[in-house]
């Protein structure tokens, strides 16, 4: 599917958030804007392939058993992401995922929220605790994340 | 798991090998020793991740639906490898996988031979119409063939 989402900073992270869903990831091989990772989500492992650039982009998921995970994971090296994501319905069917980075990111926090389409995304006004918008940013990638860590600016 | 293969050319392709099986596959993302690759063989869709270098590499297969080898197919680009595989018997559970390329590739035969471990590989005596071995050699991998074409030499 195409997939259209927009990406903000968030300096102050909502109370009350519960305790979210623990992830990592770890990206197999970044090639061009095509990224391929694997994900461990509480147990649920899957394996994604991103291809494409900017607010719309090719994304395809296909479940991993345990087994192909803990295969896979090792070829990622270094290429690392930590976090724990938090799911906060925002009205109107669309929902902000909130993620908290750990490990070498601690401290960072984004949202992300993914639109039915370009017109639903351009027409999205942020809640006031959304912060600096980074739709498209270079280095705010989580694959950017995991290899060069946080842009400076 | 680990694969451990040996790869030979064949200049003289044996007869009777029958129809074989139509493969096309192509390589979504190369990035060091990880190669990321979708194939078609004869409707049967796959995604595969290989890893490491040599005659042991890791390697993880998932199967995917029509609909996700779609729309991951045209990440490859001109990445592309076309070939109908054979499969000989070669005695002792041993297989040899003849593939002859088509498209860019036309002319070229390899054949390929998975063994159960190292040590069976390093006892492994060639047939009389295996060419020139090829394991481990640059160029030779098919991802390597699918960007650069068949090597000079």
């Amino acid at each position: 599917m195409a997939e259209v989402e927009r990406k903000f900073l968030v300096v102050d992270v909502p109370e009350g958030l519960g305790d979210g869903a623990a992830l990592r990831q770890a990206y197999l091989a970044i090639d061009g804007d095509v990224e391929v990772r694997v994900r461990d989500e509480d147990g649920a492992f899957t394996l994604t392939v991103k291809g494409g650039e900017g607010i719309e982009r090719t994304e395809v998921e296909v479940a991993l058993d345990a087994a192909r995970f803990d295969e896979l994971w090792p070829l990622g090296g270094e290429r690392r992401i930590e976090k724990v994501r938090h799911r906060v319905p925002l009205g109107g069917d669309l929902v902000a995922e909130v993620d908290r980075y750990a490990g070498a990111l601690d401290g960072l926090s984004v949202v992300e929220v993914e639109f039915p389409d370009r017109a639903a995304a351009d027409a999205f006004t942020a809640p006031d605790w959304f912060g600096e918008e980074l739709t498209g940013r270079a280095g705010w990638s989580n694959a950017d994340l995991a290899r060069h860590g946080r842009p400076a600016a």
